[in-house]
């Protein structure tokens, strides 16, 4: 991780790296690129990364900044367990909704962009989103135990499930990506609350419910 | 689709490429390492095929010929439908695992990897692509549909329930070849009933049952 001091050019050279890379891919936009559509120079950028790699942690750290943002919305409090769960879903569709209105484009996961991009070729990169799945599991598996605590669903391996779940969302990602129609995961609860083992009438109270 | 008669050639630059492609990425593989791979002169590659592209297109026929091997496979006859699914999906595990054991790499999906990294960017492998999953969904669907009328699940959007399961399953190839595990691919079957809507008490008898 660059541990150098925080600038406007440090922030701009992330900005543009994640804007380049989630929108067309790694490989596809290199350095000299990101410099000059972040307005910073050659020598700006070796001094706040050490390589095209180093700042592709930072551009990592900086989309799991704001996934986890979202994650821990105080504004989901009010809401049960599952019902949580399907709000961040809807949350993840308007994302990729707006991206496709102003770009035309659906950009899909970045990390799972850059996890399929690069995971056979840069080990360190590999590493670095293995651990982010597991930490996102682990988010969805707290919301897990908090639905079984809740009665929502049956006692289970909560930590299956919720990897079955983010694979599940990262595969209509991929899916609506190639699709380039954010409209297919417009809906992702009834799928999530089948991998979560919640009853079909639980389901259907729940998908009935207001939405956010 | 390059109409040329085939020749070795041909099959060679079709087999360099899926190898070399699905091991690393289509961007940081091009025309002259697939030639030099394939013991085959430029000139020949442009005999067969007038651009990138053009093979790209070549070398997803020739992966999905040989998953639809798999699919129709008639070895599979005798099994149940939800039985036949998940016997399909461990042909995948190993599939996948002899990918890891040989090279020390678990590659994942090449149409997903294929599709993650292009689809922004190459409009006609994206389409390609996406009729491919969907293609790919209505066999699923099919076995689906023979599911319900042997009642081993209940009736439902068998077509959406499809697109969930290959996406569960496209997310899991992600995930673990993210963690280069393979063998965190290896039980899809509990996921994929859950999906489906069967029974705890049929999935239970069913991942119980003797495995192909």
């Amino acid at each position: 991780m660059p541990m150098g001091r925080t600038s406007n050019a440090r922030e701009r050279l992330i900005e543009s790296a994640s804007e380049l890379w989630h929108s067309r891919s790694y490989a596809d936009v290199g350095v000299n690129e990101i410099c000059e559509h972040a307005g910073a120079r050659k020598g700006s950028f070796y001094h706040f990364f050490s390589s095209k790699q180093d700042l592709a942690l930072a551009v990592i750290d900086s989309f799991w900044s704001q996934a986890k943002v979202r994650l821990l919305d105080p504004a989901l409090d009010s809401a049960g367990p599952l019902e949580k769960l399907v709000k961040l879903l809807d949350g993840e569709y308007e994302v990729q909704r707006s991206f496709k209105d102003s770009t035309g484009s659906m950009f899909g996961c970045p990390f799972g962009n850059l996890a399929v991009e690069m995971s056979t070729q840069d080990e360190v990169l590999r590493r670095r989103l293995t651990e982010l799945f597991y930490e996102l599991a682990e988010h969805v598996e707290r919301i897990l135990d908090d639905a079984v605590a809740a009665g929502e669903i049956p006692a289970q391996d909560t930590r299956a499930t919720a990897i079955a779940i983010e694979a599940y969302v990262e595969g209509m990602l991929l899916f609506a990506k190639t699709a380039n129609d954010p409209e297919l995961i417009k809906d992702l609860a009834p799928g999530v609350l089948r991998l979560a083992g919640a009853s079909p009438q639980f389901a259907e109270q729940l998908v009935g419910a207001p939405q956010a």
